[in-house]
């Protein structure tokens, strides 16, 4: 393994300071001709390349964002960040990912690291942007963070604080949901999924119950199921739900696709044919809603923008470029196959 | 925004050279106690954070891996970028993660920047790596990378090179799935999927063709047919493999789980049972395998544990500890509901 010559190696064997090395390689200053002759010598002797860390030093620009996400096996973050990693190539940036399977003190811990880095951005999806009540220590480092380095918060928000923030507006997006099944027919709804004290459950529960008061219907509190948001938790919920076989909804609105994919399988179980009998809604829009049969009725997120505008954002901060604090994209309804008909009684 | 205070700022405050500021930094060499008290000063004043980028040039080192991937949205991927991720954690490595859609150009453009970055290591899967015949300008640039970075290839290869490699034995693989078929009472199996000039296509097939051989059974020639690696491809394949009524197999191997799914729904869709009327194996064991219904017969390609070792062995090859040049994991058959016994004729 050959040994990389730095910038430092350069200064040492042409018997100068680093920052005249630096002079030279950058041409921000003038320098004495013989010194730049011997500095040059040693340059091609070692065929030192123009080298990223000392530009960035100098230049105070990395060409680095770092995108912190929950888990990077739902399908739904890959999507964000293809959208952002296509938005950062014509813009030469390159992608840290930072997976914190959702641990507080893991992000802490990258946000440390990330600061160090000095990197040229942080979009920050998920975690502690999501909890509905975030400690103030928690708030605190994301802005400590955001002292020096444009974040962006996708999908979040932490109270109290005016971050740059990108977000598909989840409580249209449920409320969309709700009407189409309501067209449909369906009056005996529930919501499962998600957990109780995550933003991204609590909106769409609550416009949900909204669009229902809105047509004289009420979301039965018994129908309200929280959990995690895995295919496998959906499966539990729906069970759960189906356990009641005197008081059955007859379709279902799911937090994200892996809850209505479980909630799928939990009633193809137990014989019952979706959605003639039942309608599953779920929310996202992932790969996986086509990958099901039936395939899911779901709702958008605007998976590749939210990534593509989180970028254009720190772009255009660090360009000291015009622009706006908050994205919101509106989610669609996709209908499918797994939501149909209210069965008649 | 507060601009970041570099090491350069200090030096220059403190009217001394950068590398008499990594002096005191990183304690390596005396410096008069009179310039040390003014540049302690200048970076008290400053709040002047150790910086990364600073330590890196000195230590050589930057706490980077950067991994290679044609595609993080297919979910093979990032179970792969997890479990390396796992195991960077304790070895105190960040992750660029560098998507290429699988694309040469952009996989030699990352491989320029990486090694202007200075990474302490590449994980590269996919893209060249797994042509059947790799043009030799394409295999020079990951040499060239190599002889200042340690590169591992994951399950890949460069012909007529002495690459650090880990990977899934996906020969054996296919050969269990075969063998499960057969045992079930299987004498028409089909192969679809995957690109003909791709080694994970190219293996998979011979190794078919010989356990088939092994219980005097042939694979047909019009019963391989070869595409993309999604969905839609199975599916379209599929459907090319059923629009022969008179002769259909009983049972298809599919490249991957994403093909798999497609013949699922193609299938399906033409309102044949699975596994009653055909049998459908896939190969990944990815979490989409369990989310279709019937879940999916498949084979597992230990994702977490091709990270795990590939950072493992970047940190043996960075610590001078001792390594191996190769490390093949075995796969399982993973047998779920996607295959059963051969219809009776």
């Amino acid at each position: 393994m050959v040994k990389n010559t730095t910038i430092y190696d350069i200064a040492r064997e042409a018997e100068v300071s680093v920052s005249t090395v630096s002079r030279v390689l950058n041409d921000t200053a003038p320098v004495k001709a013989s010194t730049r002759d011997k500095i040059m010598k040693v340059i091609e002797k070692h065929k030192f390349q123009p080298n990223a860390l000392a530009r960035s030093l100098i230049k105070k620009e990395t060409g680095t964002i770092a995108m912190i996400v929950p888990d990077i096996t739902n399908p739904f973050f890959p999507e964000v960040f293809y959208g952002a990693n296509q938005e950062a190539r014509d813009k030469g940036y390159t992608f840290f990912l930072c997976n914190t399977s959702g641990d507080d003190d893991r992000e802490s811990e990258y946000l440390t690291i990330l600061r160090e880095k000095r990197v040229d951005g942080i979009i920050f999806i998920g975690g502690r942007i999501n909890l509905a009540n975030c400690p103030s220590e928690l708030v605190q480092e994301v802005l400590e963070a955001a002292e020096t380095i444009p974040v962006v918060l996708v999908n979040g928000n932490l109270a109290k604080t005016k971050f740059h923030r990108v977000y598909s507006d989840e409580a249209v997006g449920a409320a969309l949901a709700t009407q189409h099944l309501i067209d449909l027919g369906h009056r005996d709804i529930a919501f499962i999924g998600g957990l109780d004290f995550m933003t991204t459950t609590i909106q769409k529960v609550k416009a949900v119950k909204k669009k229902l008061e809105d047509h004289d219907l009420t979301l039965r509190k018994e129908w309200i199921i929280y959990g995690e948001f895995s295919i496998q938790a959906g499966r539990d919920l729906m069970n759960k739900l189906l356990d009641d076989s005197e008081h059955r909804p007859t379709a279902v609105l799911c937090v994200n696709d892996f809850t209505a994919i479980g909630a799928i399988k939990a009633a193809s179980d137990r014989g019952l044919r979706i959605p003639e009998d039942i309608s599953i809604v779920g929310f996202d829009d992932s790969p996986l809603s086509t990958a099901v049969i039936p395939e899911l009725t779901t709702v958008t997120q605007n998976t590749h923008e939210l990534g593509k505008y989180a970028v254009e954002r720190i772009y255009q901060i660090n360009n000291a470029m015009p622009t706006k604090r908050t994205t919101v994209l509106t989610p669609e309804l996709i209908v499918r196959q797994s939501s149909g008909p209210a069965p008649k009684k």
